[in-house]
């Protein structure tokens, strides 16, 4: 960690030189890094743990995946059978997995760091292994949030976090900070379901080497340079899906979940466009692929907390309910203000703020969202 | 029917001065018309009839709906018990309703004509009617579809025939031809669960008449003047559904039938623009809300034909499985010929088309589709 603490120091070398150096390292492994590390064991991460050494072994490249969780003897237990029986039932990981709780061991040496660590945690997470991280590491961001207190997408926490800890700038990390979004089931992955994904980096050079070092035959990365747009399809879907899942627990059918899906997109777009995306993201895998495929699915952590909350229970009943972080619950509130900033219209997303604040009770949301006046479809999409 | 069959007579009026005479007859009716035609009592036709009446009902209107189905001894059956059982079962028909199996009758005096009629029969039936029809009426096509024989949308197919066998000119009958498509899976609509629709016509004020003629508590159309992308939307999604029906029966999950949805979506709005339609059109309701709601319902017969297919039936052996007409089936060759005349990639089409022609197995078809080169998701989309 940086002893200066607090505010970055930049490289002696100038951005460009930096940047070019970087696309020099990337270009000089072509089969993607000897090693790489994956912080959080939960069901994306461990799951993409497995994608990465099936991708390894299908390229015939030489790569250990290192993925690190919190508990020891959760990981141990991990090590032991092979298995990630709370996350991932009933699927062998590969050979090529070291399983540890040690984030020293885990993080060094590793050229490609991904973070498959919840949204709110993400910011101190990073800080703690700042340090142990490769100066010349890219990180990839698995998370899908806004982080609350600040509102930042996590690409841009990533970015913060580790100039704050690191002797490389703002600027630095930022190149390197990258996010891979799309329609991706973990379950399905787990079960080597044919699926497609999108890996968005500043550059194109550093999306390509991301997307080589995880295309398994089970898994097709795509790439592209909206890392703005990848991230905002992939967080509001949390938020839209929390909603669908709240029309399936009142009983609506397709008819009215396919309209929320629709609009719901659309105001997604409206956000993402305003924040400088571009449309074709929102309209590819990361965007509508993603949110089709969460509201369609009872796997989708959002999609089942909305249904508990339409079914009648209260927010702190579906917390305790669910094993896992329902995101939206927290990143809803951030979205819509990001959205007030920017004077972005999103009434499903402020609905569904509305439901979570108990401002608006859940039988009132589908009426609310589909009983508006009669008009040109272009003029109230 | 015209007596110098075979070419349209023109009006003595110019184009102008009958669009002139045309709009302000429909703002003398503010509440609609006073009578409603509805031909065709499959579960679209009878369910948009029960539509038309709780709208005029709702909206203190004078009207009567009546529903024209070809079998006297079906209708008299609906009539008495007030149910269509065979393709509405268990619900209660408004008695505003009339059910008839005389054309004559059910066509007389009706100033909005609903075509709920299977494409590939559109033109021979309305040829069989067109002198019976009201000279100033208004039609709305229900139908989904591309003429076989001539790659013609259905409004299309409804100004020609119409203009053949009526003294009306072509661009009369086109002016008041005109769309209703949206997420509307028919029985979901029959239950009175919140539908929204969108009502296309060449004219905004010919759609908010038609859109207030069937404005019912449960069902809320919005109104734009794209009829050609609102009828692309409808006819290829049941291509695509087709395709995930497949991909159901062969077992694939969440993640793949996202990204054929997301792909099919991106070749049905190329088609849509390079035949003049609104981008805006494909991301709304009658584009990816029609193609989701299809897309993720049982209740779709493209959809469950597919499933049929990719489940190991034959083709013959899915069409004698179905009570009702699968319209993909006819349509997907007439999409890909289309598609091919403007130079349109549309890979989800044409590899239906290869599937239906017995070219493709239908085990290859996701592997096929799902298995490109990695790519900027951009230039592969």
């Amino acid at each position: 960690m940086n002893a200066s603490a607090g505010r970055p120091i930049d490289r002696e070398a100038p951005p460009e030189a930096a940047a070019a150096s970087s696309l020099i390292a990337l270009a000089e492994e072509p089969n993607g890094p000897s090693k790489v590390a994956v912080l959080g064991a939960g069901s994306w991460g461990t799951t993409f743990a497995k994608v990465l050494a099936d991708a390894a072994r299908d390229a015939g490249a030489e790569r250990t995946v290192h993925l690190w969780g919190r508990n020891p003897e959760s990981m141990e237990r991990i090590r032991e059978t092979g298995r990630n029986e709370r996350y991932v039932p009933d699927i062998h990981l590969p050979n090529q997995i070291h399983f540890s709780s040690d984030l020293r061991d885990t993080l060094s040496g590793a050229r490609l760091v991904v973070a498959a660590i919840p949204a709110q945690s993400l910011r101190a997470q990073l800080a703690a292994v700042a340090e142990l991280i490769d100066p010349d590491a890219v990180v990839l961001s698995l998370a899908k949030g806004l982080e609350s207190a600040t509102g930042l997408r996590m690409t841009e926490v990533i970015a913060q976090a580790l100039a704050e800890h690191t002797e490389s700038s703002h600027d630095d990390w930022a190149r390197r900070s990258c996010v891979l979004s799309g329609p991706n089931l973990a379950m399905e992955i787990a079960r080597e379901e044919p699926t497609a994904s999108v890996v968005a980096a500043p550059e194109l050079t550093t999306a390509a080497w991301v997307a080589r070092c995880c295309a398994a035959p089970y898994f097709r990365p795509y790439t592209n340079t909206d890392v703005t747009g990848t991230e905002i399809g992939g967080l509001v879907k949390n938020v839209i899906a929390l909603c669908v899942g709240i029309c399936d627990g009142r009983g609506y059918g397709d008819n009215s979940k396919a309209s929320v899906m629709t609009r719901g997109l659309a105001e997604t777009t409206r956000l993402a466009l305003a924040l400088g995306g571009d449309l074709t993201t929102l309209s590819g895998l990361s965007g509508m692929g993603d949110l089709v495929a969460t509201c369609s699915s009872s796997l989708s952590r959002n999609h089942t907390a909305g249904k508990l909350l339409g079914s009648g229970l209260s927010i702190a009943q579906v917390q305790d309910a669910m094993t896992q972080t329902a995101e939206a619950i927290r990143s809803a509130p951030a979205v819509l203000a990001l959205a007030q900033e920017h004077d972005v219209e999103m009434p499903i997303t402020e609905a569904v703020v509305g439901v979570l604040r108990g401002d608006i009770p859940v039988d009132q949301l589908a009426p609310k969202l589909l009983g508006r006046d009669l008009k040109s479809e272009g003029n109230s999409a």
